[in-house]
């Protein structure tokens, strides 16, 4: 194509300035949206003749992530395209996907992922500086797949793209449940699709220590149970992080959480062993001996190793959550802070901090830890993960650490995917001052472990933390909620095609649960209940362990659950329009709803661990019957007496207790049809 | 416990013959059937203060095996059990199941497998002579899980059990489609579930070779796309089938198959190259040269690396279908031939395969190969896996040589379970004597993996192949086929529970094939299809490559498929017997079949990989209303007139032909019904 036709393309593109970009959501559902997008008239036909070709001094990971993306269109497609793999020799007369890379990424803090892709309805053209810009442009290329009656396409459309944080991970906890490592690989690749690079490793805890250390067998042996990673596979990991332009940035944390290593090494310990591997789940006291030599002689000899392990520049240390009670309880420690005049235990800390910081620093890495680690006389290019709120941020920020925002994404509580995307790091009523927004680097989804295992933690962290990348990728101004859920209901469907098992292993939990017989009535249920919320898991009479079942009702159910939240748009819709059409949808939930409890009884009886949430069905049957009464009295424009009115409260009351730690979605919907009849 | 109650249990029990296990079926589901197994009376419950304890000098891996055990009956349950794993220290007043076990077991061709069960109301005693009856004993109990109104319990029963044949496999193909180590150990662990014993890893072939050869760097270079086994992992899944008692036997098949390794060495090519790996499938004519000393050294520095890397005693060296084409080629090879007295290119090949059994013999391998490898002057010692026929197993066993048996066991090919069941290495009527049935060692169930991929290989395994393994399991005469498919469709669901992937994604290729809409009227359709039989998907108009689409609707249709299987068999019972229950149930599914087709068409007109069922739907629908009407001829004892009898046959003629490669299973019970009507 030559050069003024390309012009000419260009004047046909109707530029679409930053505040208007929602008209076009409709249209592409990316998500994370990118920074410019411009919308064109047309479509890029993608035919069994679509090839890919790529120009300039790419590496090898980069012909390996065209080919994926290659192989993934052609498996949504079902085409056969003539290419087989994406390699330096891809160019011929056929090719309608053509990408410009520069050079070579270094996958590190702040490298340039910026790219530009151009989609005419001839061909595609993806320019980046570097080849990790080439790869988000091509996630973004692969997102924009739509199909009509005429076969599939690409929309016209020009993006120019960028970050507007260069920090975003996720933390995944592999102590309290490990994972292995094909649980791993597979939500390197979920976080490549939605745009995230880092990925923060919490690799100890009380509950289990899981990186092999050849200087520190005893580790290996002791303080995990088995289930540790080899170095060969942390290389393996790290390499295919690397190979998506993702960072791996281990956590060793340290003073306190620190059980299973003191189970190894109980004469490191603050107070005398032996220790035995944690199974239970809180803070617990065992804390490393800050005041004698044998502790940083050991993390000299372990940062050692597992530095020259690691690539990243940066190392986490944790430093989180040290009861202190060891250290209270220890008269040669209490008597070392006299002597040293260290006040209390927060100081007392930061000197292992410190010390732990110039270990570091001796093996080239940098220091990143949780706010507690946070003290003047550490060096300015350390790193403050903030989890305990604004505050931290804001603390860290004017001191002049760099900093991370952790508050506020922490997936495994089960909040709605809206409380997370509205929470920014750098918001628009954000009071940081220009100079210390520049220390703000980005933020960590953190997916903490007690609660899941492999089976069930995709469906903790996706949909939901895609939008955590859209916060920390997209302007600050993309905050409409009701789009974010339309495309993250979308993107829940990318996710599964790159490898989620979010959707599929709920199937296969509601097999279980129902011994292999009918789970329609057992779905139904699940749809509209979801885990209760935050930590109140652990308040409702069930003592959780490492080793306890998670795969029941509550464990198969998922946050944020879509029919639920329909149901609660679509009764405000109904309430403010009165539609015919809504009127009608409400009728049909609730009928169905009504009914269930019936066909789920059956289901109920031939499986005893569905037990517990038999009388949550029934209220949800008897609450909908209610909520039917109620939308008829408000159609009709019918007044409810009192005692129906006493009843339904009732009802809706004791419908809202959890049961089976599980909490019905649909009752605050009900409730308000209730209280919309007239005279209510 | 003491004696004399137990011997008072024991006289409970009702002793039943090897003949009339049968009626105990509907009670214990277990596949493979034991070989001795004695029903009493009552339950043992599974409570949740369920504990195991071993007693015996048994090694960590038992350990792991009951305490994975216990995990998954803990996670089926949702039942809290107080014991975290079961170590060499569980031994406490709550234990209700005992297992002793007197020594660890080496884990090789003709270890004692056999165990004891006994259940009785109040406890479990599981005894074997080695931690290899224990570990098949433990799959036994789990299988046994049952549930009703008033919980969770096992029958009491008493089981004698141990393996018809010693070696009972799976190969699997993992050149022509890559397949990670994830999905390896998961069917490793599958495969222990029912109690296979060998693990036959087919690891290189013209599409690949997938194993890290450090003293031949350039065969990872070029010989496998990137996609090949480091070391560390070839032993981590070693490590993890020995676990799980299985053995490792690695194939390299050569001289012919060999197009990958000759990429990278094609100076060892019996003609000259240069060679590209294979991205087709078929039988390709790339071969080592056997008269060049070369082949020699490179294949004794392969096999010295290699062998040290296996442990087990056996290593498989292919050698079937060299096309001979090279060899007839190339003037030196000729020369070679006559110069030699080498009549033809068999005998060519055998001295080949003498060559490389000498090597193999020099690393303490003893040799297996495909039927091909057969010649009179091999040792003795070595195996034939016999894939061409009954006629090649009884050659080999006449001959002296052990053979294992594949032909009819490739459940790559999608045949039914029956066919595979029914197919035994020395079945009822064999010929063989009593002396040649001792070098049938057992079988092997092959999955080649031109047609498959990580995400829907399980699907051509499983549930399938479990009724292999009961096959080479179980007694000669445990061939009832309605019994074993019922007891199939259980161990689907057990097999699930193990973490087989050929259920949840079936869900996951519809979800992408509807583009995300309602999978409902896909599933509908799917349930009925099959992909089509043998080879004849390639003679379909489609030409598949190893990057081909592998995710359209015959990649997501299963073999085998229950529906279409429960409705044929539901005809043949209303046929027979005119019931109104079959009549009825008749009635619902031709209705839903009938009517399937608008709703797919809705479906189809938002996902164009759809279209090429839509004729075959459409088939289904027309063909399901001519159905209906034959039905209530029947019932209503009408006549048909001769033109609607033209039509129908017409349809049901027209339905018969594959689309989309995949074919009606519903199609013969239809043409049945209609054939049945009066005067048809």
């Amino acid at each position: 194509m030559k050069r003024n036709s390309l012009l000419l393309l260009f004047l046909l593109f109707i530029s679409i300035s930053l505040s208007a970009i929602y008209a076009q959501y409709n249209e592409v559902n990316l998500m994370p949206v990118p920074s410019k997008l411009t919308a064109g008239e047309g479509k890029f036909r993608v035919k069994s003749n679509f090839a890919m070709s790529v120009k300039g001094d790419c590496p090898d990971r980069l012909y390996s992530y065209a080919s994926r993306i290659l192989h993934r269109l052609s498996g949504r497609t079902g085409l056969f395209f003539p290419q087989d793999y994406v390699t330096n020799k891809s160019n011929s007369d056929t090719v309608s996907f053509y990408i410009y890379c520069d050079q070579k990424a270094n996958v590190k803090l702040g490298e340039d992922e910026s790219y530009s892709l151009n989609i005419t309805p001839d061909r595609v053209e993806l320019r980046a500086k570097n080849d990790l810009g080439i790869m988000r442009g091509l996630e973004t290329f692969n997102q924009l797949l739509s199909s009509d009656e005429d076969g599939y396409y690409m929309p016209v459309v020009k993006i120019e793209d960028s970050p507007r944080f260069a920090w975003r991970g996720i933390m995944m906890d592999v102590s309290r449940h490990f994972m292995p490592v094909d649980v791993i690989k597979r939500n390197l690749d979920l976080m490549a699709s939605v745009k995230f690079n880092v990925f923060h490793w919490h690799l100890s805890d009380d509950q289990g220590m899981r990186v092999e250390t050849k200087s520190l067998p005893k580790l290996n042996e002791l303080s995990s149970d088995g289930m540790y990673y080899t170095q060969d596979q942390i290389k393996d990991v790290i390499k295919y992080a690397q190979d998506r332009g993702i960072r791996v940035i281990p956590e060793f944390d340290i003073p306190g959480h620190s059980t299973s290593w003191l189970t190894a090494y109980p004469e490191l310990a603050s107070l005398p062993g032996p220790f035995t591997i944690e199974r239970n789940w809180g803070v617990f006291d065992p804390t490393f001996n800050p005041t004698i030599e044998a502790t940083y002689e050991f993390f000299d000899k372990f940062f050692k190793e597992i530095s020259s392990l690691f690539p990243d520049e940066y190392m986490h240390i944790g430093g989180d959550e040290n009861s202190g009670k060891q250290w209270n309880s220890n008269p040669q420690i209490q008597a070392y802070m006299k002597e040293h005049n260290i006040p209390n235990n927060h100081t007392l800390q930061s000197v292992f901090t410190r010390r732990i910081q110039k270990i570091l620093a001796k093996y080239g890495k940098i220091m990143i830890g949780w706010d507690e680690i946070q003290h003047p006389e550490l060096p300015k290019d350390i790193v403050i993960q903030s989890w305990r709120g604004e505050k931290g941020l804001a603390e860290a920020a004017k001191n002049g650490f760099h900093v991370i925002l952790s508050n506020g994404y922490y997936v495994d509580l089960i909040q709605p995917a809206e409380f997370h995307y509205l929470n920014d790091p750098i918001g628009p009523n954000s009071k940081l001052s220009d100079e210390e927004r520049k220390f703000v680097l980005g933020g960590e989804a953190t997916m903490w472990a007690e609660l899941v295992t492999p089976e069930n933690v995709d469906s903790r962290l996706w949909p939901r933390t895609a939008v955590i990348a859209e916060r920390l990728w997209s302007p600050v101004t993309v905050r409409d909620v009701d789009d974010m859920y339309r495309r993250m209901d979308r993107v829940s469907f990318y996710l599964e095609d790159a490898g989620s098992t979010h959707r599929r292993n709920q199937e296969t939990m509601l097999r279980r649960l129902t011994n292999d017989n009918d789970i329609s009535a057992l779905k139904n249920f699940v749809d509209v209940i979801e885990p209760v919320k935050l930590y109140s898991r652990h308040n409702q009479g069930v003592k959780y362990t490492s080793y306890s079942p998670y795969t029941r009702v509550v464990d198969a159910a998922v946050p944020d659950v879509k029919t639920a939240r329909d149901f609660r748009k679509l009764v405000d819709k109904y309430l403010s329009k009165k539609d015919e059409i809504s009127y009608n949808e409400i009728k049909t939930w609730l009928t169905l709803w009504k009914s269930n409890h019936q066909e789920l009884l059956k289901t109920i009886k031939l499986s005893p661990v569905l037990k517990e949430i038999e009388s949550l069905s029934e209220d949800l049957s008897l609450m909908s019957e209610g909520g039917l009464q109620a939308l008829e009295m408000i159609h009709s424009q019918k007044k409810a007496d009192k005692s129906w009115l006493d009843k339904q409260t009732q009802l809706i009351e004791k419908a809202k207790q959890p049961r089976g730690q599980t909490e019905i979605m649909v009752t605050s919907a009900i409730e308000k049809l209730v209280k919309s009849i007239p005279g209510a």
